[in-house]
């Protein structure tokens, strides 16, 4: 028994229920009446203690990465905190790593501490996208509280997805690879999450519009996404003839692209001139390299200021006004992507 | 009124009002009256309300950053957010900055969250060490729950520290550039933390070891820590002849150093030939790098998993045992750093 079935029974918006918890007298005596009764006869008793204590205003929002080491997942975690903490909200992290079960487990954990909203960061939480077995563990958790996703796509209620256009954003980019002349391009990823899948799906509409075959063997999926990692499993490909020929790489994030790089120059490549690479996040990895790398700037801290200015709006919309519940945030907002020209790739086309 | 304060007056350990408030029958009668009596007495009543409802069971900690984005911080927490949640703790990460007074607000923001223990990450929180008044916030907070430092080393009672012995990595690391042939070492920082001086302190024994003058103008701290930032101050610097010339770079941080290497190869100059560079941190820039970067590693793991089990020894000391009172842990715990070398340095010593 929580809020929103609390607000079901009584038929009005969780934000009335949230506004006769805390004594508000922007309610009609009527209104409060039948709440009250309904959270006496359903024994919703919990938030209403914890008020008294003051543990209800708290201001706690879930924050589940897969792995916080990562320049994506912690860049998001800084910006989301910094954007959550400036409203009075904290941030409780915690790290799930990429197994389904973990990730549940540590969604349950996270709502049992009484958080107001859970953000789900990487599209790793939005599965392959093939079955909703993998993400019924997140319309569980909305009916609970508001969930935000930051670059994963799921459907559901209670549930408000920012991404970027991830599809677009790699067609564009194969296709500069294309008009720079490049014929055999390889796409390495080392996920088979909802993102990596859009990535894909751009690479094969670029070939497709070039006329160009596509060959299962330059979709290269690795186990590993450490720089020394990625360059050693293609070197192991290589030696063992299990790697096609390729002159142009479009990986799935920096740290693949720099992996590809290594391996390259240890073959004593040129880039871009014998292999143009381009990477994915724009982040620090794309700079610290030499030479550095072209890559597709994922618009990283727009999407996390989109969903903390949707989360803030969405959480204090019951205590504003009267009956001022403003419109349900859109459960989709995409953004388009762009890409930073650097020496690892010129641009060929207009985009 | 905390549970120090009751301990204090009951003349027994925290450990025993722990057990008292949770109902443990491993506390004498005598014992358990006295400190129940107090209690009343005291108006220590907050944490027996909230075990009432299950609050105080919420096995959370607190966990201050002052840069997420940083990848010796992401690093930290990744490590930490691993071992604490195998036992059961979760982290409350906030994000301070390195304002004075932003810290004093993020650690009150995370008492209030009743939080079992505070760990800091990084040197910021121990100021510079010149005065006391830097760090006064961190003995009030210990005055509530124990504080871990990581990196940092404050004194004060209920106060843990894990460092690493940074001054004594970076006179080897000097040593060593001295001995290949190097006289004008350029020590950059962007800090005046504790770290930081403590680096410096090894570089200067260094120097005075092999006889060398100490230069003033070859200790530069700067401004900014991102890489192109780092090359373009330099770049500045040198335009307007404030740069002395040197042959070798110690940086205390990864990012210095291959803003530093970005500099040089912008000049035309061949790395370690005619610049040698040793980075601090071994973090993943050291080998996104190109040539790789040598750097001194600041055992980050082995002082996050110092920290997170003397956290979890502590907290659980007063659950298991009759009058189990481990012996306190110790305040200062120091490790040994070990620079790892690759192209950007050559190791000229034994060490």
């Amino acid at each position: 028994m929580n809020i929103y079935d609390i607000a079901k029974i009584a038929g009005v918006s969780i934000a009335t229920v949230s506004r006769v918890v805390n004594g508000s007298d922007k309610v009609s005596e009527k209104t409060r009446a039948r709440v009250l009764d309904i959270i006496a006869r359903e024994g919703y008793t919990p938030n209403v203690f914890a008020q008294g204590l003051g543990l209800n205003t708290m201001h706690t929002v879930g924050v589940l990465v897969p792995d916080i080491a990562d320049l994506y997942m912690s860049g998001a975690v800084s910006y989301l905190e910094e954007q959550l903490h400036r409203s009075g909200y904290e941030c409780i992290l915690s790290c799930s790593g990429f197994d389904l079960e973990r990730k549940h487990s540590h969604v349950q954990m996270l709502l049992s501490k009484k958080i107001d909203a859970l953000i789900l960061v990487g599209s790793t939480y939005a599965g392959s996208g093939i079955s909703n077995t993998q993400t019924d563990y997140i319309r569980e958790a909305a009916s609970e509280v508001p969930v935000f996703m930051i670059n994963g796509v799921v459907s559901g209620e209670n549930i408000y997805c920012s991404a970027c256009d991830d599809r677009t954003a790699t067609k564009e980019a194969v296709r500069s690879l294309i008009a720079a002349g490049h014929k055999k391009i390889l796409f390495l990823t080392d996920s088979g999450s909802y993102s990596a899948q859009q990535k894909m799906k751009g690479y094969q509409d670029a070939l497709a519009d070039a006329g160009l075959p596509l060959e299962e063997s330059l979709m290269l999926r690795i186990h590993k996404n450490r720089i020394h990692m990625v360059r050693d499993e293609l070197n192991d490909l290589s030696v063992s003839n299990a790697l096609p020929s390729f002159d142009a790489v479009l990986a799935t994030d920096d740290t693949l692209a720099v992996g590809a790089m290594k391996y390259a120059l240890g073959k004593g490549l040129r880039i871009p001139e014998d292999l143009a690479v381009i990477g994915y996040n724009n982040s620090a990895f794309s700079i610290s390299s030499e030479p550095e790398l072209t890559s597709i700037d994922s618009r990283l801290e727009d999407l996390c200021k989109n969903t903390a200015d949707t989360l803030i709006r969405l959480l204090s919309s019951g205590k504003d006004s009267e009956e001022g519940d403003l419109p349900a945030p859109e459960p989709l907002t995409l953004f388009p992507c762009r890409i930073v020209w650097r020496q690892s790739a010129v641009c060929s086309v207009d985009i």
